[in-house]
């Protein structure tokens, strides 16, 4: 574990996997990106058209923010609304007073770069492969007055107990757990939303990446109220446009958190198969970080770009692990998929991994 | 006219259009919302509708911006899309290095919000009444550099010449000219959107108010790439949503712009209709602020907040003009509907015009 500085070299902060599956002509099957293949489903899709007939009317978000507010058990005043966490992550950056702002990393890039792009100087937490990426009990500096942490981590896989994350509490110190993914956790162990006890605590949730709702930029914010008002006060007016509300709304209904919970599950048995069947090529090489909690693996691969390359040729794509901080090229990500998709992947892969050592005899 | 520098007190400028017809019980015919009331038209409805099978994915906004840039006869570098104007507003208080922000009251109250919320001092100029709420030679200070002007302006009604907002440009000063009601103006007179030769200008736009997209959040911002370079920077990822990233494409298509061309000219001749079935009012105080160029007229009404409360037991919103910096409690803003709805309308204030000397009595 160590920290450092960033200098905004070194790391595309700004790539993410919708590159790697968008400008390729040929049509790839895609596990580089985080979201549930078989998303938004039917029920959801007719919510989400159902409000278009309202679209003239600005939204009014006070319904969808009730419901969530309802779903955690709090307060609308500790409820935030905000188009997608890339928003929140920008409201966080510009609204807030900071002055040392800490991030963990490896995690998903966002944050850093919003910091950043608001003219902050952003100081490094990089947890060691050889921990297993886990949080040590000295990784923040003490100086820090925003701290950003992923749980479960995006890329690592890593869920960290929910006290280790506590620990880190202080307080003059904001406190922001991304818990993107967190509703791929069954029982969403280890979640802080709904925690009203932790000084300083923001934690961030995602709608896009169990309901397959990307492109509709819906996510919230769950804090103390007076943190709600200050970021609220930076969004722009009406925020969330009516088809969000009321995909929030629809999300956070009975129905769907149990369909949640069952995916979960879904989830933690499909990862389960990918992980046993990257296991297979142990001697080739190829390591999962292990547990992986989250709806996607990181793998350490050698010639892991090389790897990538032909996987593209087979027809499969997966996301590069350069681009974040504290990995190098031997990494990739992989997202869960079913096990059909996954048993025709790992076929791919296992051709991948050996290439014709030759690759001009192959023709003859 | 004259300038003032802003305290705070005196206008909620977070007051809305749509607060006030959406908190009553009873349902109110809206003149008080600036949105056309037959849309957004079924074929747009079907385009957006069509966008929802894409959700999943991140929402890609390159043919959308370039279909707006197209449109304006723009390179796509000069292109911004936005969350809605109100974004822009803030990533233009947010973003830019401004020192001495200048906003020409009265009109929408949004942008001087925008930049209070991000620190700034804003200084005020106000338009006066008796100057038909006109542009003078000498308005705006010389120091200022950052300006924001409607055209035509929300709530006047104005449209100012083209040219005299040009005369506003200086090297160093950022000219933010709001053209959201544009397009309601037949053949775009006095239009700056597409124009290159004017040092530091910002034309943004909206679809919101002509297709009747309020809810989905969508808008534009036409300026010189270093500028745009900067906005872009402080916007979160995936600013907009797929869906309405469908919406901007269909509204920038010929078919649409022939559409909105056609009801521009609709809407001048039911403007014509309401201004003068107001003028009938003359002689019981009624005064139009004229000519009025908008989907909407501000009307000086003696009495005025007694007329909206009379009105709306009649079942009619109008939007109340006192939040706006420069109006008092003499003001409204009244949309132009339909000859049928104005009609109905005038019944109405004729009657709230009147009330009963000694409402006890009208029980007898």
């Amino acid at each position: 574990m160590g920290t450092e500085e960033t200098g905004g070299a070194g790391h595309d902060l700004r790539h993410h996997g919708d590159a790697e599956v968008r400008d390729d002509g040929a049509a790839l099957v895609d596990l580089a990106v985080n979201v549930r293949a078989d998303t938004p489903p039917p029920w959801l899709r007719e919510e989400i058209a159902g409000s278009l007939s309202a679209l003239a009317a600005y939204p009014d978000g006070r319904a969808a923010r009730a419901a969530v507010a309802a779903r955690h058990g709090l307060p609308v005043e500790r409820v935030l609304l905000t188009a997608g966490a890339a928003e929140a992550f920008v409201l966080l950056a510009r609204a807030l007073k900071v002055r040392q702002p800490v991030v963990v990393h490896p995690q998903f890039t966002e944050p850093e770069a919003a910091l950043r792009d608001a003219g902050h100087t952003v100081e490094r937490v990089l947890l060691r492969a050889e921990d297993g990426f886990r949080l040590g009990p000295a990784a923040v500096p003490e100086a820090a007055d925003l701290v950003v942490i992923g749980n479960p981590t995006n890329p690592t896989s890593v869920l960290h107990p929910a006290e280790s994350i506590v620990r880190l509490a202080r307080p003059g110190r904001t406190l922001v757990v991304d818990e993107a993914f967190m509703d791929a956790v069954p029982g969403e162990r280890e979640a802080l939303a709904g925690r009203t006890d932790v000084p300083g605590l923001v934690v961030l949730r995602s709608l896009t990446k169990t309901w397959g709702l990307a492109g509709l930029r819906i996510g919230y914010a769950l804090a103390a109220p007076d943190v709600i008002a200050e970021l609220e006060r930076a969004q722009p007016l009406w925020p969330v446009s009516t088809p969000a509300l009321a995909a929030a709304r629809a999300c956070v209904a009975p129905r769907a958190l149990a369909e949640a919970g069952h995916a979960a599950y879904r989830i933690a048995a499909d990862r389960a198969h990918l992980v046993s069947g990257l296991a297979a090529f142990a001697a080739r090489g190829v390591r999962v970080v292990e547990p992986a909690e989250g709806p996607f693996v990181l793998v350490e691969i050698p010639d892991a770009s090389g790897v990538r390359r032909r996987l593209r040729d087979l027809g499969y794509a997966v996301r590069r692990g350069d681009t974040f901080p504290g990995l190098g090229a031997e990494w990739v990500r992989i997202a869960v998929r079913d096990r059909g998709t996954v048993n025709r992947f790992l076929k791919a892969l296992s051709a991948a991994l050996d290439p014709p050592a030759h690759p001009r005899d192959s023709l003859d």
